[in-house]
């Protein structure tokens, strides 16, 4: 069976479905109701007649339909038996959200519940999971309820997670920028469904431009390796690895129960592969939006235009730390410039538009840098503080970047009338960042997108 | 004459004082009616018999009554006998916020407003800035609208900024975030009054705890170094100098047109004079937060408690990676605690209280990791996202935090939901972060703190 079942199954069941607000039963169940699924959803609880009007099954093998994807909210203790309760009605894919298995020395467990899945040809992601949230399906086994975890909407950047908690921060977070996603897997203890087949998965995903990947260790390290070095070669793959001390290390067997191997090993075999390794989780998404939204870039050349001069001085500071040069425009393209804008204007690299500058403004220096051949990247500083500016220069410079195959991206900072504004650039397909030295490193990892 | 009256002014004169909503003159005069300002504020233009029903000047002569500041809100060329006026009229004080001076390439200009200045015996802030925003007495020279820019409250932290886009953009973002300040400078091409007095001026300054300095180069840097090495002793310092490289130093001698030094330079003599240099701009304020706030550690053990694996071993793997041990709690504190709570919590460090933690939980574990004489500093990782954690952790965490006189600081990531809650833990005066490297990177920081 391929994986297909677990991101656009036709019928779900989820066994352990409470009333209870605490159980995670509870909160799948109506995430699965509530949360845009479209396909069918049993209860499975021998203890309910039924849940928010739906009626309850004592058991798996009560369902009287097919059923393509079991997820099991019951504790670890239970695993197997449900396991083999979907072998019986022919669920052949199960999603694992229990702790309390090998992650806790529990290793009789989970060797249980593998055993259970083999037996029964059950797929089975985690256990000690979130399992999956797919935005274009509508599955979502994550249990944490969204008023206090936002899902993010539908996009082009997937996200696996070994660790549970990493995932649905991220997950909160990127809904708060405005990012958005393609699919996202928690997958904890891989007993069975490991980052290497996630990745397969991915890689044949129409939706994923890029995939972004945190883990602490790997189990099959050569098959990922492989997989990598094939995958990254048509989609990037973007990686944060936790566990790269040695005391993060020490950390990581008790957590996942998974040995994090040396940091060198482990990015020089990443390195090879093709793959982008991530220095936190911001970077692993930095890099995944300039990645997804942006064309290879033809070089490397900056420009830098700004309506800021200190903020200026610290992205030419920080494009010469991550060794981008900065590019020199033409001097046709500067003359013309010239004769268009203020004279106090400074027409170098990095272009200040100075303090008094609007949408206008913008729009005929950002146009005259895409269409200059000697630059290309661009780097566009907007202080939206500034009082002659309007908020139309977000769809000015959405415009302009459209026009033209160049990357573009916006440097913004500020308080919540700067964080609306930047949400509106994101829909519009610009990655923005708040800091110069995120957006200098982005523009780098930029470079290896293939052409 | 001192500078106090910069700072808390009686009565002030805003020159150039205007009804377009577009001037600088609009916005300071409106900042000075509506932002709290408990003092007198005297319109001066020439063109106008009333603004916002008060009374309109036609000169600052024509004012009949003492004068301690003058805001100047005309253009550069303008501002020589503006400061005339201030001189015969005996205001000792000008904010100059025009630019047009040095930093395009008019030196005489900027000779001129010093000769008057010198002349006339009057104090400038300026020019090429945005002045004082003091949110004590309400002075605010700041001429970004409100609604753009927000305005952060009352604090200990002090902000001087060469750079007023940097000054700005800074402002409103603490503002969002909830952070508070003493005072904000941002003064420009520093053509009288410089870093060095300011820096003096903050260093009496009861409010102010920490002081934050943003630079591209320094006029008087032996003068400088001097009094650093003096303040410094007594209130952290923390800079971040921008032009740190190369190309980023060309940038900066068409800004503010100072040179930039060699970055090696600069940081060795920022050393010696016990002056802590951030990376970048959240650097800055992670630093000044904790240095603020928290009490100096008696040593660098760090005990991290957190209900999510995966961020306890990134946060494990930067504290290793900036050089900070993991504390070992003392086994009759561990026995205590294996008393009080579910026999599947990790009683390590990183101490994991798991996912299905409350903030009952939280209390027993940070109360004992604060007792516990195996630790110096308490790293909790609060995610707010599981299902039984409820809001008043945040209480809890920081009632228990008062108690014992050990540093304390709380790394929290998501969307809306946990923004809300940090900005309340940061009302409460616990430090918050996002990301592991930035925690971690902030105790290490601690350490400097003069005990």
């Amino acid at each position: 069976m391929a994986l297909e079942s677990f991101f656009s199954p036709k019928a779900v069941a989820v066994v352990g479905a409470s009333r209870n607000p605490a159980k995670v039963g509870h909160v799948v169940f109506r995430n699965f109701l509530e949360g845009g699924f479209q396909g069918k959803v049993y209860a499975v609880n021998p203890n309910a007649e039924s849940l928010f009007g739906h009626p309850c099954f004592k058991s798996i093998a009560d369902i009287p339909e097919k059923v393509d994807l079991a997820v099991l909210c019951v504790p670890a203790a239970m695993v197997p038996k449900a396991i083999e309760e979907c072998g019986k009605k022919r669920i052949f894919a199960a999603i694992v959200l229990a702790g309390g298995f090998r992650e806790v020395g529990n290793s009789k467990g989970e060797e249980a519940l593998v055993a259970a899945a083999k037996r029964w040809r059950v797929r089975v992601i985690g256990p000690n999971c979130l399992g999956v949230f797919d935005p274009a399906s509508g599955v979502d086994t994550v249990f944490l309820p969204r008023y206090k975890l936002e899902r993010p909407g539908l996009g082009s950047i997937a996200f696996i997670s070994q660790s549970g908690a990493v995932g649905s921060v991220v997950m909160d977070w990127m809904a708060m920028k405005g990012y958005r996603i393609s699919k996202f897997i928690s997958y904890g203890n891989a007993s069975d469904v490991d980052e290497t087949e996630l990745l397969e998965v991915l890689a044949a995903d129409e939706q994923t431009k890029v995939i972004c990947c945190y883990f602490e260790g790997l189990k099959g390290g050569r098959a990922f390796y492989e997989a990598a070095k094939r995958v990254s070669a048509k989609k990037p793959i973007v990686v944060l690895k936790g566990g790269v001390t040695a005391a993060g290390s020490t950390a990581a067997l008790s957590h996942t129960g998974s040995l994090a191997g040396e940091t060198a090993v482990y990015s020089a075999a990443f390195k090879q592969a093709g793959i982008i390794e991530a220095r936190d989780i911001e970077q692993l998404f930095d890099y995944a939006r300039v990645l997804a939204t942006q064309p290879a870039p033809r070089g490397s050349r900056v420009q830098v235009i700004t309506n800021g001069g200190g903020f200026g001085i610290l992205l030419t500071d920080w494009l010469s730390t991550v060794g981008l040069p900065m590019a020199e425009m033409k001097p046709e393209g500067i003359a013309k410039l010239k004769a268009q804008l203020p004279d106090y204007v400074v027409l170098k690299n990095p272009m200040d538009l100075v303090g008094d500058v609007d949408a206008e403004r913008y729009r005929i220096a950002v146009s005259a840098a895409l269409a200059d051949p000697g630059v290309d990247m661009l780097a566009v500083i907007v202080l939206l503080q500034t009082p002659a500016l309007t908020a139309d220069v977000v769809e000015v410079i959405a415009e302009e970047a459209e026009k033209r195959s160049k990357p573009l991206i916006v440097i913004s900072a500020g308080g919540r009338y700067t964080e609306v504004l930047k949400k509106s650039l994101e829909d519009m397909g610009i990655p923005t960042f708040s800091y110069p030295e995120r957006a200098a490193e982005a523009l780098k990892a930029l470079l290896a997108k293939k052409k």
